[in-house]
């Protein structure tokens, strides 16, 4: 205990004034917060507080700078909600990330048009993740700048603490029955969904999922299993790669056509019911009966449940899976949740698919590890998961608002998809003899990262963008619709953003995303 | 204080409606207080409010619901009667109780006989795991008491200090940048072997790396992979799930029988040359290289180099891999050095199968769980692996020393194999006639689990037990070895052990593993 505190102090930034060279008298009276906020920014950005430095308790800061304890309060939220800073209570204010400076630069970054191929191969997402940006709007990721750090630590000190030895030998492939018994109780309370804690199988995110049904579902003949159109590009190439034919069925307003799905005559459907992906078409109430009764009558739905805990405007819809349990495989992870880089989701199937699925998650790993599952139940458990949920629905709010109102700025003419709820929302263009790829090239060009809806398309449809603001702060999402906007500019001269030449007229220098 | 208010309040239900999914409308009018405490039993029973939770505040759920306070009040009133919740003043209303909702039996242990067949199905180590026993002697955990949970802890303090948010997105399917790193350096201090970072493809196990392989060698035509005879079959079980035939080729005193792998015609064989799994033998120098030279004209090895640091004699063997990188696959983990539970290994390849080996491990799973990695490569890099390591060779070494001395006591006329290294031994029995898997089932039936070695074998093979000594004490590896020796003797009566018989003596009672 002594020795931990002893190597939090030594970790932390001498207190005060000192490693910013900072001088009160510097800061132009009524705007000291502006002030300080502007010099930690920099002394960031410039590697002077490193990345998991620990911040001056704000008391102290305060006392030494001779401000009120208010002002460095209010500069510490304005850099936490940039995402540059978290706060983790006792553990204090912590460095997280720079801005503008990107980490360590990846090995030879394909160019911007090479990047978008009309028909990406399966390593794509690999490639565009390698690419350098200055700011990414492609979706899929949280506020990561969120992730409760100390929670997890606590968490994970309380079951190294408690855990057996024996818990650390080989595992139940089906997962730890700690972290079976949460989920279960999570879907109950978020989801509508009962279900026997024995039934739930620990899985590494919903790809694993989708890929142990497919090695379950081919000895019962299936082979070819519809997917929504449009549909995300990542499901479908990890379906293909399983070998499954994946035929498309269109969405429209009210979500999947179910009539078409009959007309099929297929045997098995993968959705995300509660917000489609891209498009964020919740599926309406007359499509899900028709659904259930096209399952009733034989047909095996598989619920990619992704982001459904992530909805503004009202209470997401229950799951499919609560209804005809023996009908649906249902999947769901943390990913959206806490971060995609733990690797831990949960998937549900009928029974009588259960030693099959069972036998391809030994197959695959053996089995999830077993203290990030422990540790995960413990936050599920404690609240802790439920709170930090809260936390990103509101901070996610806020950025959907930020991106609806740069869209509104930058392109008026756009129209947007599936704002009320999820981690992204969907633009199309007007002009529909414009390459989406070839936007999202140009944009990348201007140093914003942006995925095509082309991509996520079998069939041809109107060109569009998907964008994630979870991750991102109000500025970057502002600069990065801006680029977008930029780039759609017919002339081959490279627009200014909004944000430039707002910049340019405060502050007499121009800022460019390189 | 305030801190525990907090947590309390992060423990109760989302305020109002949204956990029972309630629409106010669906209420009879006149009955509203009997439709809520309906919902709220049915929620309760289903498990959707869990015991323990504590419900809202009636004012919070009343105005939520835009209902009288009193209709919540009647509600949590007749709830309390019936003995589902219990008012406790400030700390609110609380579930104690579902209405018949049991928890799920744990599901039967099988009979020692039944789970002892000659030929075992895939689910067969989940079954052994599951069997309850007094001591269990099965092989393939290192002392499982020793895991340092301690420098575990401050690993994973120093990483969530300083890792940066986009680390925690998705990532490169090979693995954190920082173990490959550690893991390089690893191998080329302990086995021998000079890789590139970028070479290293981190898995979820050897087991894993196996199945990634099969995936990679199929499109070059390689269906069929030699095995060692006898040869672990859980590894056998693995590639025959992946639909890989496996053709046994014998193993003698120094080690797999090169002359026999050339006369099969055979492309690729899976061995462990550097302590062979279950005999023990290392692959002596002329068969070295034999095998190389089967490799230098085509052949395919895949090293399984298992549990290569636990050499007790003298260093170990360098790996094949550091020989001929171009034609080794080579494949390793933390499963025998910190704790299979961690489901970590690493896997290298040569150039031409990575790609393919990438693809397989992106389908799969999309990487391992980064967070875990980053722990291990701070463990690895900061000394404390090693000295755990240097911790778990005096131990196993002493415990190694108390099998081998409960087996002169009470099976003198077994014949020990492999004993200079790893965290098993082998044994022969004397009497050729009888059945292992007999022995097996009747010494679990005296409270003690081993594996008999059969299971291990493709051909007819001298009937013996496979023994692990390394997760157990002194006491308990003697006490387990009598137990074999008395299962081993062909009278009815259950005899009693050398330490029962000790126990007895000594303090006058008389104890029995139940």
């Amino acid at each position: 205990m002594s020795r931990a505190k002893a190597n939090d102090s030594a970790r932390s930034i001498t207190a005060g004034s000192d490693f910013l060279h900072l001088t009160v008298a510097d800061a132009p009276p009524g705007g000291r917060a502006d002030w300080l906020a502007g010099r930690l920014r920099q002394a960031i950005a410039e590697g002077r507080v490193p990345i998991g430095a620990r911040l001056p308790a704000t008391r102290v800061l305060a006392a030494d700078l001779g401000v009120s304890r208010g002002v460095v309060t209010e500069a510490y939220q304005r850099l936490t909600e940039e995402g540059h800073l978290t706060g983790r209570g006792r553990a204090g204010t912590v460095v997280v990330g720079a801005p503008g400076a990107p980490p360590a630069p990846p090995p030879a970054p394909a160019e911007p048009a090479a990047l978008f191929p009309p028909t990406p191969g399966s390593d794509i997402f690999d490639a565009v993740r390698a690419a350098r940006a200055t700011i990414d709007l492609t979706p899929g990721v949280p506020d990561l700048t969120a992730f409760p750090r100390a929670d997890w630590l606590r968490s994970e000190r309380a079951v190294l603490r408690r855990v057996a030895a024996a818990d650390l030998g080989y595992g139940d492939p089906c997962g730890a029955p700690a972290l079976r018994g949460a989920v279960a109780t999570w879907l109950a309370r978020n989801r509508g969904i009962t279900v026997d804690p024995v039934d739930v199988i620990i899985v590494a995110g919903v790809s694993q999922a989708v890929g142990l049904l497919t090695q379950a579902l081919r000895p019962a003949g299936i082979d070819r299993i519809a997917v929504e159109e449009p549909g995300s590009l990542g499901v479908r190439q990890h379906l293909n790669n399983w070998q499954v034919v994946t035929p498309p069925i269109s969405v429209d307003d009210a979500g999947l056509r179910v009539d078409e799905l009959v007309a099929s005559g297929l045997r098995a459907v993968l959705l995300t019911p509660a917000h489609q992906f891209p498009t964020g078409v919740v599926l309406d109430g007359d499509r899900r009966r028709q659904l259930l009764d096209w399952a009733r009558a034989g047909g095996l739905i598989i619920e990619d449940d992704y982001d459904a805990e992530h909805r503004y405007d009202r209470p997401p819809v229950p799951a499919l899976r609560g209804l005809l349990p023996e009908q649906v495989c249902y999947a769901g992870s943390v990913s959206k949740l806490l971060a995609p880089a733990l690797r831990v989701g949960w998937l549900l199937v009928p029974r009588r698919l259960r030693a099959a699925v069972v036998a391809a998650k030994r197959n695959a790993d053996l089995g999830n590890a077993v203290l990030p599952q422990l540790v995960l139940a413990e936050l599920m458990t404690s609240g802790a998961l439920e709170r930090h949920l809260r936390l990103l629905r509101r901070r996610h709010t806020r950025r959907r608002d930020a991106m609806i109102a740069a869209l509104a700025r930058h392109l008026p003419t756009a129209t947007v998809h599936g704002a009320a709820a999820g981690l992204h929302l969907t633009i199309t263009l007007d002009d529909a003899a414009v390459a989406d790829t070839e936007v999202a090239a140009a944009t990348l060009a201007r140093g914003v990262k942006v995925q095509p809806l082309s991509w996520h398309c079998q069939r041809p449809h109107r060109p569009g963008l998907v964008l994630g603001y979870a991750a991102r702060t109000a500025t970057e999402i502002d600069e990065g619709v801006a680029a977008i906007a930029a780039a759609l500019r017919p002339t081959g001269r490279p627009a200014r953003s909004a944000q430039e030449e707002l910049d340019e007229h405060e502050h007499g220098q121009q800022r460019r995303p390189a």
